[in-house]
């Protein structure tokens, strides 16, 4: 069964709670179960991780060699400067996808810069939760073909 | 049924037939084969154009509004310079989502820059024929949702 | 007779039926005739062409010479990046009015830009369909001094 | 009657009486006396106002508000780092036109800077005094719509 | 007793008389009353002094030494070209503090520099009128301490 | 009884251990107790909180929410770079104030730029420990209001 | 035989017909009648195409393929943002020389940057019409060793 | 006899009055005494100006043209802005020569900029009150040779 | 006996582990024994600290003054953006080296930046593990000198 | 007799002798002669001078005037800060031809600034040894026409 | 008697001999006869050396120490670039002037950019031959004041 | 046994004597002698060469191939500027440190960029004399690894 890791980086865990006329009254937690759910319907296990701590997460993309066949990633604000994350998947060298809830091309201008984006396989921004479902199957698909 | 226009912008006519080490064997026309079955498969129409005419492709955004309800583009090098498309799409004020088949953030540095992201409902890259496919599902989920 | 050239770049073929909230409930045709009607009033006659190819704006600037006195013209987005019709206005060297339905100066960063301006007589810029009027009205100032 | 204030900013002074081999014979009063006439032809009454000072410019914009409908504005030098100016005519809410006698575009690169043009309605550059009786039929034109 | 000179810059003189949705409906008048009263309160005295010309503060400031304790200055637009006005606070030794009716940063880009700020104490912005309150109590503290 | 979160960034726990000639003899630990007694005295409460950790300081942010009224923030370093602590303070949009000891406009060039400002209400700098004096008093200010 | 395709980007149909002060009063066809000339004599067939459209320059360079053995480009104004055309060039991966009449270095600054220089062969500037004559040695140079 | 204007801007009035161990305690006065006597040996009558407003020296400078054979400016901090003190030199096409008294190059990088120094016939700097005398000197020069 | 810090930045845990045939097959422990046997054999005792979060780094430099005399530190990614380590340093004004693997200089654009050398005593990068062991040797240097 | 001087700038002297996989096996004297035999069948005498030496290469360019009718130069990595040899070749008034080994466009950034181009009469870069040869043709056509 | 190194950098050999109408007709060894006869009557000894190679300039200022009590160079283009100049005038630490013939403000942009001006006392521009009398006068009064 | 050549830039030479505040009392003589004495202790012979030349340097790096086994360059102010001495070591392909004495990140912005240091194996700086030991240390580990 082929096994991804989806990230979560800062402030992910508000989603939902806060600012609902903006991101939906989905919480992280619900988000989650819906891309759980989607996944098993095509065979696929996933794992997610969330941290407010860079660390953190750079601590699960070094682990995630041994556990899981491909990375879903959403930086969050860590995608415009943790050239650190970039190094650990740079590093680990396994299928990323990185994905973005909004248009991160039509917000302040040091939005459209992902420090990240050079070392993952693609990117998927401003579908909203869809773009972690297009993530996942996007991860398949590098996985599989 | 859902209508969706497929636009493939300069030299991707070019596409299997040279430099298929880079870009595989499949033909332009093998993949929007490929690309109408997928889509007919969840109930989507496709009409793909292909033009290294840049007005040929405002004309064919122009002329979607009462024809699709969704646009999906591969702009190709007219992703960097050219703000025409850019209004274009500004204009018919339809889910737009552009598509490449390469990961742009990993190439020359200019390729990193689309004038046209910021109108768009949002931009996948990096999984070949994959990001077409991924296209369309997203421009079906802005239709439907 | 005066007679004057008025060119129209991309898009500008959508006006009055698109975003008539920005733009007005005026067509190009409208306008064209509106300008026409002002313009043989102080003995001008209006040669009005709109495309969405750059090729072809610069076609008929080329062949101005043997028609018309003056050009008036709105580039739209070629504004930005049409060093071709920049090397046209230049060439014919044929009094040359920029126009722009908007204000460029207080919309995004880029549309301050214009490459074309430097080849031009003058330009003028944020008065609706009355730029052109007086863009006609400058041309013909050219013309007859 | 429709009163618009007219400015003329530093160095404007000098109009005719220097360099006249570049702007012409033309003082600034004879201009002055021309725009008045050609103002009462289309029932318009221009209070004109010339100074070097930055802060008479302001002072005038700000008395502008009980006394006129428009403003036509030459801000010389002004235009280019004056954000004093720029945050007088933001403040007085009245349509305002910027004029130039030059075009600004094919001259030293700072020049093409305007600091002031965001906050007008529109801008009018290149044709020599006549940029000032557009201005004048732009500032009507905003004032009668 | 404690003495301050409190100097408002270009535009401030339209206080509460123009935009009162934006800055409120106190005028300049009011506001000085208001933070004198706070002064008095604290055994501080303040003169309060307004122009449009950037020479009128340089001479204010330059008379300060005799007079005064401290200098509180909103520079209004001067802010971000004035290094006349830094000069002459650089000149006079005396402890000043910059303060801003509006966040500066959340505005437009030119915005967030001040080319003041480097040569005073310290910079308080965003807090409205309260931002004079503030600067006076910071001022005393220089004073004081 | 108003409350408010003292948030203080990496480093400022070496306060008055280190560098006392720069920073003078007080401790992070006095200088909270200062603050407190000050906060005291106009009826606020004040939770104070120091870490090293980015993360520390937007889990502290989160839980803000249902504990404070407002948040006071020294963010260190972190002022330049964390886009992670900006988003965290624009998402719980609590009225918030960037303090800072020094005039970071007299420092190294990097120290101008807060990528946080732009998200806070107000940002004071430059008068040392009274800057935390002053910040408290314009978030009890905000709050009361 | 040797077969190259000569390609003449926007405005060159101009050539000789205006500003012969500047460019001489060699008219385009006269050019390519010379250039013909000296190419036969070294054994080379030459095609030429003229067009003010981008899409027909890419056009030409696609089917350049099964037709000749190398090209020689002046791009025109499309030197400085056709990226379309330099994908063109790097598609059919064929020995391509880029020539221009005039001194691109010692004109206006945007004209030094060429975006389809990087995957040229080569790049010749500034003899007239010798540059051509240059250019065809170049790409037979190419083509045979 | 020769005669020269000596412009001294905004804070020079300050001279030796404060900062004495910087500029030393000569007083304007006291160095325009100096200067003159020195112009005098040579057979120069200086007449000296110093303003804090922009819109005086502009004005001096205007009113030069009749009365003086050259001009000595130290624009003070105006040297970096004041495009209108620029253009009103450029104006009077008179021989003007710009001073000051440290070596701008050796202080902050915005004091590097003149945006004056391009229309004087040359720049003096460096050399204290000496950068006058050695002005004075230059400017007989251009007017004698 | 002197006594060195040495501190490993983000993903260098991960060294000998993955990508061996660019980094080689030793481990981090494994280069740690190195050292340490190294530094044994020149009298000194150093203490290896690894760690993905800038907040452990930050801490250990912050209780670095009353165990050590000096620090060695790689600060991986970290180096190019943690002014908060940046500040570490600064504040403990102990000698500290800063180290790396790679040259900086011949990989990507951004990794010729460090914001953490200005504080540091030098800088020593390219020699692989050996880098670590010049970076002991500088520090002891520093220290007994 | 026409007469050519051709100057090898820096490093041009290991040419054939270091990196033959890169620049052939042909040695600088090797290359010189070819050129020189080359340059007799066209009535050319060629007088080679390489040097690793600024001065050196200046010096040449100054006596050329008296000697020869035109320069074919290959300014090595002098091409982009050595503005003496632009000086040299500018105050020389004869035809000069820029020539490089390798296409500088798609190289390091850097190579593609010519600090000499500008005042040379043209340039020719990307054809190996053919490129000096295209050179001398270049030369002889400027002197002859 | 007070003695004064003069250097003059690269192509100032040329003056007089090359392009007379900018220059004038006044060679270098007429001018530094002027220049020499002039120093004589104030009591000043003037060595003058002009080399085409920076190392000769470098070398010269090394040995002025023991030679000349202050230095006037006008450093040509290595005005521009000569990092290695400026360290060599820094390292000695004698009274330097840095002259020009021309008003360096009003030519190439790259030519208002001084990399040696920050380490002399002053500059001097754009009066010709006079601006070496001024720097020999200017050079004398650092030496004697 | 292994051979080293040291070269040093310009301005080393007046090493010890002048500045010796900065740079210590010690002589490039002595340090030379010092070196040496440390390099044969590991059995290495250094030959060292200094100058103020440009092509001096590069000529000693094109004679290196055949005499040492590395080179140890402090290329002075030649860091900066000089891409020829880059060439020169990227074509002799010889194991090549490059060293500072001082810590080149905390001076003038301008020292911060080696156009040299991405063609060395690595780079040292900051450590005065020792860093010149340390380079010999790095240089005879890439020899004997």
């Amino acid at each position: 069964m082929t096994k991804i890791l989806l990230l979560h980086g800062p402030n992910l865990n508000l989603l939902g709670v806060r600012e609902p006329s903006v991101y939906g009254h989905m919480t992280l937690e619900q988000m989650d179960a819906l891309i759980a759910k989607h996944a098993e319907s095509i065979g696929v296990e996933v794992t997610a991780i969330q941290s407010n701590f860079e660390g953190d997460l750079i601590n699960a993309i070094h682990t995630a060699v041994e556990k899981v066949n491909a990375i879903v990633i959403n930086p969050g604000a860590f995608t415009h400067y943790s050239y650190a994350i970039r190094d650990a998947i740079a590093a680990v060298k396994m299928p990323t996808v990185e994905v973005h809830l909004s248009n991160v091309h039509c917000r302040e201008e040091f939005r459209r810069n992902s420090v990240i984006a050079p070392v993952c396989a693609g990117q998927i921004c401003g579908f909203g939760v869809y773009s972690y479902i297009l993530g996942i199957e996007a991860a398949v698909h590098l996985v599989r073909k």
